[in-house]
């Protein structure tokens, strides 16, 4: 059996956002209809290191059907080493009959998917006559965020990053999106005008739409300070303590999930849903079943939406699935006879 | 980050029987003294294939520090076709920083340290004069768990081996088995007589030591047949349901395991435990205690001992750790960048 082995590199010449979008929508329906499966999650914390390593495994039925996993690790002390502070491994599997089909670096994986997460809710989920896109964090995660959001809301005519680390680093941030945009992911918006701002809550009060991207684990952004009819993709908060905004921005808001038991363990709504914010039957549903039709989305222009994505195995793997068969059609990445 | 690719057949050429018998006792050993982690396991079952895929996932920490998960996928459908009934990968990364060290087949490490694990039990648990050994099963584990034996136990002067499938079977099997050991193992023991025994009982009635080595599901060997001083090592029944010997065995029988809560929940202990012939409490200790002095062994010729084995994580990862430097070292298998 051949088999593909990929590293981050080749990747990024592979894989390209709009076919990544295209997985990720197609994940999202499919799980909606039960075509998908998460299995539990492993997490394991090294304290001397303060590394924390996890493994995400699970399947997706149907056409795709393949099975797999990914390892990931964090480990922060890698900083200023040859080492990845943020690293990890994928392995995906034909469900016909068990066989593998390619392993690869995670990371970038993990970062393409993510951003094409950001992007298709906040495409959904945002009053159609959104203009103003707000990104919260301007760490390696963020151009993934802007880069599908602005592929596919050709409405947003001015970007703000903030940076709530460092209120000064998004400008030269700011000044360099342009032509990242364009070699790293192929997004051209010359339209869009692109400002850096140092004060959140100035930000905050002309966004539309909020894209939260930070590791943060202390609300940043205050109920107050937000218009009606702004939409929140909440994208950072993926494991137990991490919060980005108000736990009351949930109350009285139209709540999606990309999965509703994971998200109220360990996403955006774990603590508006254990300090009892909101209920999980107050949560109008996940993200999926609007793509399908099955519930509506957003339902008036003052509503406050929130989208919490907490990241699901099964879209690692049809993205997995589909560098594979790029790398294939492409002639690219090492073939290994496992 | 160079890292190696290993297929099935460049780890045959590279592990050899007594290293991974190290490696195995190393990780014994410290698991008896807390130098090791076995995550929780993720086990998926795909119902209309009669299929089953497993992840075990688990840390070696001290010299060894590797962590890392292999997948398992079980496809009874692929029997007569191209693909292997029984295959996987495994990933190991080094602990000190999250970098992969390596991916390969899994099903040959696996077959070894499995093999290595029923060479070690059985020579530290049966008596010193032991001088035949039984192994239940003929099917493709089996010759791991003769060569280990073989090797590490010189006093062992007759082999029986039944295969309780198909009781004629084993002819075959015995017949090629001094070459196939050779070969595959190289392992030589023209002082071992070698045969084949279609009655299971009679095969029992005059062993010392017993290997188990089948997928059973329903108890194989009688009580009533088995002679004082007699050894078992159960390594067959490795998930909920699979049992090989008569529980009734368990009875007064000084019991061991790879690790005690594994083992009353998946292996051979399960339906003792789980029926009330043995309490937790009643079970001796881990091999690991042993290897290490911390308890004794066999504390007497006549008593009949039992070893069960599950398997842990961490015997994979220190044999695959092994595999990545022997393979550095034999200039052998795939340098992929990643």
């Amino acid at each position: 059996m051949d088999i593909k082995v990929l590293n981050r590199k080749q990747l990024e010449e592979i894989l390209e956002m709009p076919a990544v979008i295209e997985g990720v929508k197609a994940v999202y329906e499919a799980k909606a209809e039960g075509g998908t499966a998460v299995w539990p999650l492993v997490e394991h914390h090294f304290p001397e290191l303060k590394a924390v390593t996890d493994v995400r495994s699970g399947a997706v039925m149907g056409d795709v059907n393949v099975h797999g996993l990914k390892m990931l690790n964090n480990f922060p002390g890698n900083a200023g080493t040859e080492f990845p502070v943020f690293g990890g491994m994928l392995m995906v599997f034909d469900s016909t009959n068990g066989a593998p089909l390619g392993i690869m670096d995670a990371s970038y994986i993990t970062c393409m998917r993510t951003g094409a997460a950001g992007g298709i809710s906040a495409a959904l989920f945002s009053r159609k006559d959104a203009k103003t896109l707000m990104i919260l964090g301007a760490g390696r995660q963020s151009i993934y965020q802007i880069g599908a959001a602005l592929l596919l809301m050709p409405g947003i005519k001015k970007l703000v990053v903030c940076d709530p680390l460092s209120p000064d680093g998004a400008n030269g941030y700011v000044e360099a999106l342009p032509g990242n945009l364009k070699t790293q992911l192929n997004v051209e918006r010359p339209d869009v005008e692109m400002i850096a701002e140092p004060d959140v809550q100035k930000a905050v009060g002309q966004a539309d739409t909020i894209i939260t991207i930070t590791p943060s684990r202390t609300p940043v952004i205050k109920k107050e300070w937000v218009k009606p009819g702004t939409h929140f993709s909440c994208i950072g908060a993926d494991m137990i303590g991490k919060e980005e905004i108000d736990p009351e921005i949930f109350r009285g808001a139209r709540v999606f999930c990309d999965d509703i038991d994971q998200c109220c363990r360990v996403g955006e709504t774990e603590i508006p849903f254990k300090t009892g914010v909101i209920a999980k039957e107050q949560i109008a549903g996940e993200i999926g079943q609007v793509l399908n039709g099955m519930i509506p989305g957003r339902t008036d222009d003052e509503q406050i939406t929130v989208f919490d994505a907490t990241g699901l195995a099964p879209l690692d793997l049809v993205t997995a699935k589909a560098a594979v068969q790029l790398a294939k059609e492409k002639g690219l990445g090492l073939t290994a006879e496992l």
